[in-house]
Order: C-alpha cells, then sequence, then structure tokens
C-alpha cells in the first residue's frame, strides 16, 4: 500500500514515519514538511538515519496515494479537507480537526467555527478498542486526543457497564512534554521545563470534548478533567476518580475490565499486589503501542481510582493511527507494532 | 538556645541540621544517628563540608539541652517519648508519631495502638499558619505530613470559609523522591525510579488522617486522596478539586484567600493570567519554607482546582519545624528561613 | 533454534529475553534467576507482559539447548563454566569473565587469579565489527564491556590506519545508571543519582585492559579512561583526545572512518554541520543497536575529538549479544534487532 | 551601597538579584530588561516573589549608583561601556566582553575586533582566588566564563606549582542547560534537551581563551577543551587529565592544594576514600558559590585526573560577581554568600 504524510516534521509525523518505514505492507511514498522540504528526514528525526534515504517534500508535490496520513498541527487540515480529499480514497487524520462530531464543540472547546460541519460525520473517531467495525468500513478516520485516548481507555469498561454513580469523574492527567509539540518556548525552555510540576490546564481541556463525546454513548458523563505536566518526554498516566451507583467488589471490576480487555492485543490489565510496576507506568511504554490499566478501590470510602498510561506519541497518537490502518486494511491489527517497550528505561 | 537533633542522618535531620547550624540565636549541640556515631556530619550531608565540624554521635550520648528536634522514622520516637522527654523542656518531633489526637486513627491509619494515647494531646499540630497562638504556648510541638501540609494550606481558607460543598474535595498530590526517605530499595533504584509517574498510594495513604484531622476543625470533611511519584526529587504538588456550596466568583475566592494568608510571611498566592510560573510550581522552591497556593474556577462546570506546592523537606518538614521553633521561642518567625529558592533550577 | 538465559532477571538479561522473544529464528527454552524461580518473567520485566507467559527457572533446572547465553555478575560464570558447557554446543558469556586473553590481565585490573585461563582462548571477544569471521566459526563467544565497545568502535579506525600519535588516547565516558545493574544501594537510591556528574571512576576502570587489548591489535595503545556517571538510564557516550603521526585533513578522516564501517549495518557515522544531533548522541539510541560515531579536528591544535554513543544495554551488551547469535548461526545479521531508537525520548 | 544591574532579566541577572536583594550591605536600586520593562521582577524571577516590589526598568531610565553590574549578552556591553562607564565608579561586568587582556585574542576566539582594546587592560579577571589584591583596588573587574572558572580553579594549584608536564591539559567538562542562557530553541526544548549527553563543542570553546590566559601566569599552558552538554539544570564538572613533570605522591599533591586553598572560603577539597559524595559534584552545589575541587592519581601511568565543580550559576558567574563585590568594598568576602547547597536535591 502507497502511503504519504502530510505533515511529517512533527513528532506526532515523526513516530509514524518511523512506524510505517518499517511496516511490513507499507511503502512510505511522500512526506511533506514546509519548512524541511528538500532536507532528508534524518536531518529532523536522527533517530531515522540509515533507515531511509527519503527526503520531505513541499505539500504542492504531493502526489495520488492509497492513504493519507495527516499530522498538521490543529486547525490546519479543516482548511486543507477538500484539495487533499482528491488526492486518496482514504484518509487518517492525526489532528483534531474532525475528531467532534458537533460542530457546536468546536466554538464551545476550541473557540470557532468548523468550517466543513457537514464533513464531520464522515469520520470515524479512530480508537479501535471504541470503534473497531466502523473503522474497518471507514473511509476517512480521524485520531484521538493523546489525554483524552488515555482516560477514555481507563474509563470505558465502566461506563458500558454503567455502574459510574451520576456518571461522575474526576480526571487528572499527568503528561510529558513532547505532547506539546516540537516548538520551542519559553514554557519548553530545558531550564524552566526540567523538574517541572506545572498545572498548564486545570481547567478547560479540550480533550474534555472528546471524553464526554465517547463516553457519552454510555450515558451521561460529568467529567472534571485537569492536566499537568511532568517530567517526562513521553507518556501520560491518567487518574480518574469516581463512586459506583451500587456496591461492587473488586472482583466484580475485574469482570467488567475483563471483559472489555481480554481480547485486546494494546490493552493490558495492571493491577498487583506487590513489585515497583504493580500499576500502569507511561515511562516503560516508550515506543509502544500498549495503553495499561489497573484500578484500586478505596477502602475507607468505596471510591474507585482507575490508572491508565500509555505513550502519547504511540496508543495516544502515531501507533493508535496505525492500528487504525491495519484494521482498514484489514490485516492483523498488531503488524508494525509490535515493539513492546524498554525496561529499565 | 542549645538544640539537639536526634535521629539526624536522615533527609529531614539533614536539612533541619543545615538550618540550625545557620540559625543565629540556635546553637547545635549534638546530633544523633546510630549508623553514622563517630562520622563527621558531612559524610552524610555532603553540603555541610566546611560548615561544620560537628559529628555524630549515638543517642546514647545525648545530653540535656534547650529543645530536642527528633526525625526518626515513623514509630520509633514514641517508643522513646518518656526518657527523651526528660533531656528537654520543650521538643519538636518530625515523625508522625503524634500527629493524631486520636488514638483510634492510629489503628485505622497506621494499623497499630499508640503506646501513649494519653500524651497525644500534649502535643500540637505543627503547622504555623493553623495554630500559631498554641504554638507559642507549646512544650510540645508535632510536624505535619509533608503532603498533609501541601493539601491543607491549599485548603484550609475553603473549609474555614464553609464554601465547600458537602465538604467533599479530591486531592491528588505528586512528590518527589526525598518524600520516600533514604532508604534505597528497588523501587527507588535510579534506573527504576527515575521518569516515573507512579500511582504509588491510589488510596489509603495515611497523611489522609492529618487532612481529615484538621480541616475537620470546620465541619466534617470528606477526603479523597491519592498520591503519585513523580520525577523530581525535593517538592510535592497537590491538585485539590472540590465544589461550592453557593455560587461564588473568582474574586470571591480571592477575597477568601487574601483574608486568610495576606500577612502569613509563608504562603503566597500564585494566580497569574500568563507566564511560565502562573501557577505554583515546586521547582523554584526547592530549598525555600514558602508554600504556594493557587487555585482556577471551571467555567464549564464551577468546579474549583486548588493548586498548592512546597518543598517536602522544608515546608513539608524541616523548614517548617524550625518554624514553629521561632515561634516558639517568640522570635522573627522567618529567621534562618530566608533562603527564596532558585530559578532556574 | 532453542535458546536458554542463564541470569535472566537483571537488565542485561531482561534486553536479551525482549531481543529473543520477538527473534524470528529463536525460542527461547527457558531463563534463569535464582531469587525469582517459579514467578513470572513481566513480574521482574513488566515490559515483557502479554508477551510471554514464560516463568523464571532456577539454574539446577536448566536443560540442554543449542545456545546458551549467560548473563551472570562478573565472577559468577567462570566457576560454572565447565558444567554449564555440558549443556550447550555453544555459548555466547556476556560477563566479563572470558574477555580477557591474558590471565594476567585478570590479576592486574580484576584482583584475582582466573580459575580456568587455559580457556580464554576458546573465547573470541564478541564484537562483531571487529571480530566477524572468527565469531562465525566460533562455539563460545564473550561479549564486551558496554563503555569497552563504546570506546573501541569510536577509535578502532584511527588504530587500524595506524594514525594515532604514540597510540596515546584520552577517553572520557559518560554513562547511564542501567550500567551498574539493578543492585539498589545508596549511590544508586533515586534522590542521590539524579542529576548526578559523578566521577565514579577517574582512574583505573576495568574495561581499559579490553580497550588496550582490542586497540592492541593494531600497535601499541596507551589508553587513559575515566568515566562519569550522569543523569540518563540507558547510554554511554565517549569522548576520546588523541593526536595524529601526520597530517590529516577531515577528508581524510572521513576516509578511514567511511573504510571501516561504509557496510557495517549497526555502526552509523554522524557529523553534521548544523542540527541538535550533529554528532552522536546516546539519548535516541535506547533501545536501537547502533553505535554512532563523529570526530572534529581542533582547528588550534589538531586534536582529533572522536565521539561515539550506544545504548548500554543494546550495542553494549545484549544487542550485541544477539548480533553475534545471528553471525554464529549465519542469518542476516540484523534479525530481531532492527527497532531503530525514539525520537524525542 | 546603591548598586543597580544593567541586564537583569537573564539567568544570572536573576541570580544576581536574588543575591543582592539579601546582601546585607547592599540596596538594589535599579535592575534594567528592556523586554520586560515596567513588569515586575518577580514576573521573569518567579522565586522572587514576595521578596521584591522592585519593577524592571529600561537602560534609558538608569541612574547613577555606587557600582554597577553589567549581565548583558556577550557583545553588547562593549558597545555601551563608554555611556555606561559615567554612571558608576565601579563596575562589575559578568558577559566575556571585558575578560581576555589581549585584543587579538577577540579575534582568534570570538571572531571579531574589540571596539575598545585599550580599556582591555583596565579590568582585573575577576576570580577572586586568582587576583584578590588586584580586584580590592579595582574599579573594573569582568566575571569569568563559567567554564573557565571550573577548570581553572581546579588546575591553578598545579600549574602554580609548575608540575604539569609539557603545561599540557585536557579538560573535559559537562555543564546544564542554564549556561546557555534563557533564550529557546529547538536543542534547549525540553523533549530534545532532556536526557542528553550532547558534544555541543568538541572543539574551538571561548573559554579556552581564558583559562589559556590564567593559567599562562604561570608558565606556558597547551590546553585541550572539549564540553559536553548533560541532563541537568545548573552546575559544571570538569575533568581535567595532565601528567607531572616529576614523580609526585598523593600526599604531595595534597600539599599543594592545601597550600593553595586552605584559607579560601569558597573552594573546598573533596577526595574520600569512601562514599556516594567522595569526588566533587555539581548538584549539591546548586545555589552555593562553592566549587569544589578532588584528584586522582593514575596507579598505572601516573597520569593526574582533577575534578572540579561548582554552580554555573553563582561561582560561575553571579555568585562569584558578589565575591569580588564584596572584595572591592572592603567586606567579609562571604556576605551575602552563605548558602551551602541542599542534600538532597
Amino acid at each position: 500500500m502507497q502511503v504519504s504524510v502530510i505533515g511529517a516534521s512533527g513528532y506526532v509525523g515523526g513516530d509514524l514515519l518511523r512506524l510505517l518505514l518499517q511496516h511490513p505492507r507499507v511503502n512510505v511514498q511522500q512526506a511533506t514538511s514546509e519548512s524541511n522540504a528538500g532536507k532528508f528526514i534524518y536531518s529532523v528525526h536522527p533517530n531515522l538515519r540509515k533507515l531511509t534515504s527519503l527526503k520531505f517534500c513541499s505539500i504542492q508535490e504531493i502526489k495520488p496515494c492509497d492513504l493519507l496520513f495527516t499530522a498538521l498541527p490543529h486547525g490546519s487540515f479543516m482548511h486543507k479537507f477538500e484539495p487533499l480529499s482528491a488526492l486518496a480514497p482514504r484518509f487518517i487524520d492525526l489532528s483534531a480537526d474532525f475528531r467532534l462530531r458537533h460542530p457546536q464543540d468546536y466554538i464551545t472547546w476550541y473557540g470557532h467555527e468548523h468550517p466543513h460541519p457537514a464533513a464531520l460525520n464522515k469520520f470515524v473517531y479512530g480508537i479501535v478498542e471504541l470503534h473497531r467495525a466502523e473503522i474497518k468500513q471507514a473511509a476517512y478516520v480521524t485520531g484521538a486526543g493523546c489525554l483524552a485516548t488515555t482516560a477514555i481507555l481507563g474509563l470505558m469498561p465502566l461506563f458500558k457497564s454503567n455502574v459510574v454513580r451520576d456518571g461522575e469523574v474526576f480526571i487528572e492527567v499527568k503528561v510529558g512534554s513532547s505532547a506539546a509539540g516540537n516548538e520551542s518556548n519559553l514554557s519548553t525552555h530545558h531550564p524552566e521545563r526540567s523538574g517541572a510540576v506545572r498545572s498548564f490546564q486545570p481547567t478547560g481541556h479540550r480533550h474534555t470534548a472528546e471524553i464526554i463525546q465517547e463516553l457519552g454513548f454510555h450515558g451521561t458523563p460529568r467529567v472534571h478533567f485537569s492536566a499537568t505536566a511532568v517530567e517526562l518526554v513521553r507518556g501520560a498516566l491518567a487518574t480518574s476518580h469516581c463512586f459506583l451507583r451500587e456496591k461492587l467488589e473488586e472482583k466484580d471490576l475485574w469482570n467488567i475490565y475483563r471483559e472489555a480487555y481480554a481480547n485486546e492485543p494494546f490493552v493490558r490489565m495492571v493491577k498487583e499486589r506487590r513489585g515497583v510496576y504493580r500499576y500502569p507506568e507511561p515511562k516503560i511504554l516508550a515506543g509502544s503501542n500498549y495503553c495499561d490499566v489497573g484500578f484500586e478501590k478505596d477502602p475507607h470510602s468505596g471510591r474507585i481510582v482507575v490508572m491508565s498510561a500509555l505513550d502519547n506519541l504511540m496508543k495516544g497518537a502515531a501507533g493508535n493511527g496505525v492500528q487504525a490502518l491495519n484494521v482498514m486494511a484489514g490485516w492483523d491489527e498488531t503488524l508494525g507494532l509490535q515493539f513492546p517497550g524498554l525496561h529499565p528505561i
């Protein structure tokens, strides 16, 4: 399959190239970057040195292909949607531009009207664990927010089972610096960002809209979301707190999660009585496509604490996109995604 | 004033020595460490090289003094309380051994009976901002848990003003590795601990008991507490979520906090519209005795997110102890505690 | 091919298992750990969860196989050599126990006599780039020290070309914490090790012996070696300084390196005029089997500075071992070793 | 004494303000920043919140004072020298603009002619340990390069004693990110800079000129200097390698160093047989004005390895400047500089 990547110089685009270049069924036809057109890909993504002699081209030079990945900054693809859609029968867009189903949500959460509201419903929200059947049939798939994916995969089994009291959940996400992209500024300048535990979005984070949308297929979620940047490059951990509508024991919750995820190749339940890694830990997921999920019941109050972790550039972006590609193409869902992560790291 | 430190080889003991050695009104008479008796203090606390030629002694050699600091591991001082109390008219204990007022709380949260239940009420809970008047009169002062202090100082003004709906609060603390002490094990081994975002206590953290106790002077708090270890040596950030009993605007909340903290030398309100450090950030507090507090109101739901940060070894332990000492002695509360923290760091 | 791993609970053993479990031509038959016998492998190496349901066994239970990897602590395998050699026709030992050819070197650098001096010559020093032909024929291969490998691969082309003045070189290695293994102690305790720039072996590092041995095939090297631990888990960078016997320009040096490494699948020359990654950088090599090499000529003095970087657990240990396995077995040398490393990380 | 700071928004300027605001004999009159004029100082240096209500002003508004500190980017002060020199009888310039005595050195190392070559000799090179007597008399003092200071303080006793063979020394400096200043770019962007071990200046580093100049008062040094950026914000470690002209034992070297530094308040010899911190370690120096120095003799070759460490913003810049101020003013040299550094950190 001939695949091209629009917006390939960013961190998501780079990880996508890494995966596609080693994917056994894919040929990377072109990769665009306006500011790096003509340069070797490895000049921007140094880990790809010796792996490819491909150079970036401009989006002007892009040719028809079988599937087009777009990994442009948010707000960019929505304006290029029409011309680009002539180039390929299938699209996977990793930006936020077509993730939300309701045009009003773009006004509420992104502060602007969507230029193609009618096209929103052409896209399938691309978390395979949620929409596998639709993705299999889809021409247009959108990626999902990395923090939204983390939270949703942790909470979905509880919402599907309708056990969350009032649908209310408090989600606290801790995330690494790569989630903010490759544009440097004072807040990402190493002496300022190093060792940070920074409340960059205590309220109003845009990924909240996706969480509400997806959990909302199973009730009326009330989502309270905060995000804190921590010292880490890749990785996100969501700690979600909720109560149950009825009395359930840990083994009942185990059953709920097992039913949801026993057959999922990229979700692992992590809940051990002892050991260093008894709950999900993002650092050992760097480079892997796993989302690890665990939970604990508060013996004092009955509160459920759900922990879910992933690599924001992999299961939170590029890896998830390749997983969707595999599903769309009818291939083994794990093709090109078998790297298990490193320990120690 | 002649001051000695029992248990001076740990991280809290070391920071205490650093502060006391440079305190203008204090002479450090003795510092004990059973495993390091006879060694120079700087052999354990290398930052104190050239500052003192004092050596550790054994607790057996300890002599009467004006005030005794104890910084022993939790569960140790409670069994030494009686013999040690003969040595000094005044005590500041930085362990958890006398922090809780109700003997039952030791059973519930620490899993054992307290050997001196009658002595619990002799101690004042040593957060100066909460109990200044009592500390001024006290012979026995206990320190406070570092994470408890972080959360309490963030939330106390709201509880004192009785504005928290149902007294219910979800507290998520992120904390550095020094809070776990200087005993190495696999979970603190650098290759395992580096870059961690680790849910080490999703429920059942012992500091919860202190938070309930202290907020409980102003209603009936319902506290849901979780703790996550992050890549950081010194520092803690508490992110606390609650709703309000009535409609209050940000300026009303500002008034509540200003009233509480305007005259506090070691609490700073941090809430800016822009900039990298617009909310409390623990890293710039390393070595300082400040607790920084900020808050944000969720425009979507009315949720209040309170952020509070401190250095767990300073305002969370040794610095807070010296602040209590200053109050007990009738000195300027900031003596020996003026270091403002570093930027960048 | 049936392969077993002796000493599989350490960091090298864990990385070896990760590679072998995904190797297309290998079946992992057994993995030993005395302290973890009976436990799932993923309980020690959490990244392997869902990848294998294998459990550790005791070395007592080990069965005959086609090839045996040993990754025991240094000084252990040399005493088990005879019984173990009955179990498999081929061995790859990743400890230091058979790396040195001269029994005297064990006395000089390791402080003890070698129990099997006659066996030393049965082993081939396992850096494929140095001894490919011999490894192809070998029954017994020994791994190489991670820091030795870093330095040797950077310097070998200059020594082979006999251009180093007096054979004299100053090597300064910076290395991450995983190189010291998984045994925790105070020096690796996170609050002490975090942010360290620690001169742990200014002189007398044992890997010096290997560097002298291998460079010594091409003259009489005078090696001055120092090692500094830096904040990093995986990775080593060697900065080596030497002068030239004759006047050579940068392009001459390029030719020397190109001739040595143009056809090497796991050595990349990295020497760019601009960009962030214009010289070898270990962090982007985590998990990869590459050794990146670059150099710069001092315009003031003619000094040559050679920089070489690798992942100490991969090209410095487990990855290098699998590369040797591929050569011994006559397979494509890159089998199971294609992971290119991550960016950013 | 009324002191103003020109260029106070950078990292050196910020640390200078921190020190001067708490200095018992100094009043900070004005602090300039063109891009932040009118803003509170704590909006840029968040650690100074509550310490001062001073605002930045423009350099246009600067008024006469007793002493002027300049901490402008290199190349800026040299063009403002004449107008500024009218404002204060005494200057301490922390840039590189007047550090070198020979105009030719600016051409060789900085690539441009110096606009005020005649003024170069008016400045004293401001490392107090080297030029205390001259600084006491000086009107104009220049700071010293942070890496130059690290290396010079480590090596000066050996050069003064004339024991270095051929005056030849190989210096490898490891340094944190704050040394590159507060301007963000891709190389300092957190995802790129985090965990780096980056050869940013293998040859040609400008501080080499200062090292040659200062060691050159005691012979003809041949200096081979390389600099590597490591994961750290504050701190530098120089590892210097040389041989001796004659046979000296460790105790002879001890005598040389003791003679040089026994009475220096800010240089500590660190050379222990055991322990984590047996050699200089920059991390425990953050915020302190110490330079720690140690050495080891290679038993195999007689090579001497000298290790020296400091906080690049303190003894490497602002702290050193305040030390010079204290000497110029005839005050106790340690005024305002007593913070000993933190452990752990």
